[in-house]
């Protein structure tokens, strides 16, 4: 009998490997991943970049560096985060193997097992596996379409057996939701939170892929607001802005917090992939990363849009949904008692495939809603598939 | 006051770093690192491979991958695996972000807060670190020149408290004890080890460097022994054969020890950098790989020989050290009562580095005896830099 840590049995079995091998299954209609469309990548500017780069620059590129980031990223990082208005002086930056990395850091420096943090419910299925992995007490939060209930959270955090180590959120087009917090949410999050010595876990994976310029107030990180007496770690990434295969991501967070986290980065993995970091930083240095995001938001809008107008077109009424303003996903909630796992079984004979609530469930129960994504799929495709996710919903529910 | 987690008291402070930041300061021959050469890297030969890459493959650079690793990247692995005589067949292998994640995901796997583990003693930097990460209680054994001594492990296990949940060894070119493990000593090792349910994590990340091929019966690694009755998760890296900025390691490990290790990663780090992968694979494919190792063995051999010449020549007598047969490390064992840390104080005064024994001890302590690398020196800064590092020496011992 092999001796596992005791940790070991918090993980779960392998949903994420069984939806990727499902949505990449030949001839399905996929809109289970999070991944951006392939056809997107900044393939020409990537080549022009490498084949740029000096001997040294190379070399650079396949050598150790520094277990924070290259240096040189790390400038032209600051001064990309800057731009969004983020405290970039009085915090510090700590580049990841992606944001996933950043997150399971925090968890790691702030998780005792049996420890309460609080989640919005539905929630992103990596941080919630890496939170279990810490044998984390999750406390789920109900999530409404301007943001995080308020109610639910104050009864959350005085119901709490002790005080929670952190509140992980994600209030710009949230995965699965799609969702963007109001501003004054955001406000009134900050009030109800200060000075409670609860840090708040910002993921803001999504926040360039916005289809509305005139949203850009409401784009505000929450760092960018810097709540006094709220120690706000702010997690972002590379993978929906370059490639999801540079790995990349980074933390910026308060100084205290930032050197426990360098060491923990430490001893997972000594250093995020130097040669990554290398065309990473040439992308935002040369400005290329600008005119890309024009190029992408444009073509996620379209893809959006798509998806839009199939669903107004053949969903059942019943099926409540809103529009996202950015990002990749709409989550689709049925009526009490829908089955999204059947419903997905019809899906899939039919040749489409999405992702089941309950994925997104910290309890991993509630499974009358669904989350389907456009990022990866083209307008045809979108048109083709939805007609059969709104046939299996019919098939189910009626 | 910020509320860490209470494993957080067991990260070591940020000596790597320190290291890291001595190594490269400017002007001063470094023997600190354990990084290849700059000048070694196989540009031409990456160049060559990334501007052959099919649009096709570029996209899947850019895309996340599977979590065990991308199948072109599993395959070639596998193929160069099996001619060292690894059992492929009967092992899973998972792709990790360089080999110290694997180690990590390992100790993640095994250790619960206060379990006990075996380490030989001097050990790996970043595996101690990870280890202490999760609070194992680390039990060091003596290594001698020909691999960890068989009576100091038995009593170890003996005395353990309960029974150690892994050991942990570098049978083949030590770091930092530059030491190969003999053929006998690994039988009778396996001998010693087997039906006590007690895994061996075989580090393995320079059996490549070799400087003898004569020595290939004593390279072979204790996985490909085969051994019945013993759990054997081998670790290695294309750190040291292609480039350590691509962050690619691996683990080859029993399926059962294979399903709790994909889940880890999984909350890790999602997958490993694709772009690095598919560089890594058409360099394995293609062959480059042998023609590469071919000069990189001959440059290091060449690095090493003026090492052992400068050492030979300088050294006190009452300074104790072997040449390696391969791998970066010559470990020098000075008088009892010498310490490391004042002789590298007197060695930066003088224009060099090392790094002091105790770094190297999972006690922290035992500082009569230092690393000394060649991996990233030429011939004449060696021919340099040694001699201010005995002059140290003796200043300090007399």
């Amino acid at each position: 009998m092999t001796r596992f840590a005791s940790t070991t049995s918090n993980l779960r079995s392998s949903e994420i490997r069984d939806l990727m091998s499902l949505a990449t299954k030949p001839g399905i209609i996929s809109f289970a991943g999070g991944m951006p469309g392939n056809d997107l990548f900044p393939i020409k500017e990537i080549d022009e970049i490498y084949n740029n780069l000096s001997l040294t620059e190379k070399q650079l590129a396949m050598q150790y560096g520094p277990t924070n980031g290259l240096p040189t990223l790390m400038e032209s990082l600051s001064a990309y985060l800057k731009k969004k208005g983020l405290p970039v002086e009085k915090n510090r930056i700590l580049i990841t193997t992606g944001s996933l990395q950043a997150i399971n850091i925090l968890a790691k420096a702030f998780i005792d097992p049996g420890d309460s943090i609080l989640v919005e419910n539905p929630s992103f299925i990596g941080a919630l596996s890496a939170f279990k992995s810490y044998q984390a007490d999750i406390i789920p939060v109900t999530l409404n379409s301007d943001g995080i209930s308020l109610t639910a959270l104050e009864k959350a955090i005085n119901k709490a057996p002790a005080l929670p180590k952190f509140l992980y959120i994600t209030p710009c087009f949230h995965n699965p939701a799609g969702y963007l917090y109001s501003t004054s949410l955001k406000h009134e999050l900050i009030q109800l939170m200060a000075g409670k010595n609860i840090p708040i876990i910002e993921d803001d994976a999504y926040s360039d892929l916005f289809f509305h310029p005139e949203d850009s107030e409401r784009l505000t990180p929450i760092k960018a607001i810097n709540p006094e007496g709220i120690d706000v770690c702010y997690t972002g990434s590379f993978s929906k802005i370059i490639g999801p295969g540079l790995r990349l991501g980074w933390m910026l967070v308060p100084p205290h917090i930032y050197e426990k986290c360098e060491l923990i980065k430490q001893s997972f993995d000594a250093c995020s992939p130097s040669f990554t970091q290398v065309l990473a930083d040439k992308f935002l240095r040369s400005g290329a990363i600008y005119t890309y995001l024009d190029t992408v938001r444009k073509a996620y809008k379209t893809r959006a849009e798509a998806m839009f107008s199939a669903l107004e077109q053949h969903l059942p009424a019943y099926v409540k949904w809103e529009k996202p303003r950015g990002g990749f996903y709409i989550w689709l909630q049925l009526p009490e008692g829908a089955d999204a796992t059947e419903i997905l079984k019809k899906a899939i004979d039919k040749g489409a495939v999405f992702v089941t609530g309950k994925t997104f469930d910290p309890e991993g129960k509630k499974n009358n809603c669904l989350r389907v994504s456009y990022c990866n799929t083209s307008p045809e495709m979108i048109m083709k598939g939805i007609p059969e996710i709104a046939g299996a919903i019919r098939e189910i529910c009626g």
